[in-house]
């Protein structure tokens, strides 16, 4: 049986964690601040999960999504679990621009014009992080 | 300026709604299932929302995914709200099987089979709409 890819993860970027979930920095080469929150325990689908855990969840969801709008001003949010490969709870946090590879599709669907992304600079990674921190502690104490 | 699809709908076939938002089913041909929910206000993005009204969708969100689940036992559940073309706050509830058109894939990726899906009959349509109005109100009395 194949080991669950979020169960023993490869090195991630990790921008903050506790012992439910963590928010990972994907440093895709298209989206450069495309986030993940992945839950730590083995859970398939949302409503496998007690309704406090399934609100603890899109608490740090919304923190991260709070923190990319802060940092980098995209055009829009885009908010997503699937798992249809990877049967294990996280939700994809993409922000978008008007000029990235796929907008207005999504990014799973046709592309539309060559990506201009350019990686984070240092000050930007570390300024997402650190909003990232704020936002998502915050939010779990509220 | 264009009207918005979402504050202007066409014809829709509504399984619940109340002041704040609505449940549609969408009677698409390869996903028959598939629903959305709808917040009535033009609102682009969660964080735009109070944490009380983002927890309010939230629990119908997965009010509704609970019902699919109950109705039709999928293999999956995929949940997004993207808004690229139509930034009016509308989440996607969106039942998978291992059979359909685009498995793994996410259904606006590449299609990797010609689609069997039916229509829903009209006993799962009642069935379904019935287990979405019991699970919803009971999610926001709690």
């Amino acid at each position: 049986m194949a080991v669950c890819a979020l169960c023993a993860p490869s090195a991630q970027d990790i921008l903050w964690q506790d012992d439910f979930c963590r928010v990972v920095l994907l440093n895709d080469a298209d989206y450069p601040a495309y986030c993940r929150v992945e839950l730590l325990a083995h859970i398939k689908e949302m409503t496998d999960l007690p309704p406090q855990d399934r609100a603890r969840t899109m608490k740090v969801v919304f923190a991260v999504e709070a923190a990319m709008r802060e940092v980098i001003q995209p055009d829009k949010i885009n908010l997503a679990s699937l798992g249809n490969k990877t049967p294990h709870m996280h939700w994809h946090i993409l922000p978008r621009f008007e000029s990235d590879r796929h907008f207005p599709n999504s990014h799973w669907g046709e592309a539309v014009r060559d990506s201009g992304a350019q990686p984070l600079n240092t000050e930007v990674r570390e300024r997402l992080q650190k909003v990232v921190i704020e936002r998502v502690e915050c939010a779990l104490k509220n």
